[in-house]
């Protein structure tokens, strides 16, 4: 489980990945791996993948405490092979945000 | 506060409005006014936006207990106009997913 404040030290990416829907699955499978190999890293909070409805995307929601942990994260993937082995199987789509709202009916 | 959990009977949409930077706040305070219309209607379960640290985009990461409320949802802020109010300030992509994995260091 994951979750979500507004007004935290929190660095978020959310990585939208265009996807054949034939490699969706694959796609999804490689994503939770990469997670695996870096979660104990300093900084590190969370990732959650989804899965599109229509088969045509995964996205993933990941947090981390500040950008220099995130770097650090990142660099851990690259050299670890796992862009290059994202990149053959669709198109990702990073973006780095800050949450200023979250509201819940809990 | 949201969570973020795999498996769960959860509809999630993810949107990501592309936008002038000049029009980020604004489309932000927007979306924030349009949660706020709806969070009290059957089925929804929550609403996170997030401001890109660039500028361009504002996400909306939004979740409801099925389909057919997210349906019902969406006809409520059509029908007060906010869609065209998003579109005359940025360019939403919205997609819907099923989380299928989330990891945290809690």
């Amino acid at each position: 489980m994951a979750t979500i404040h507004a007004d935290q030290n929190v660095t978020t990416q959310i990585n939208v990945f265009e996807v054949d829907p034939k490699n969706q699955d694959e796609l999804a499978r490689l994503l939770i791996e990469a997670v695996e190999l870096v979660s104990a890293m300093p900084g590190w909070i969370s990732a959650s993948v989804h899965k599109s409805l229509d088969g045509t995307r995964v996205t993933n929601y990941a947090q981390a405490t500040d950008y220099p942990a995130w770097e650090a994260i990142v660099e851990r993937l690259r050299s670890n092979g796992y862009f290059e082995r994202f990149q053959k199987l669709a198109k990702p789509n990073p973006c780095m945000y800050r949450c200023i709202y979250s509201r819940s009916s809990d």
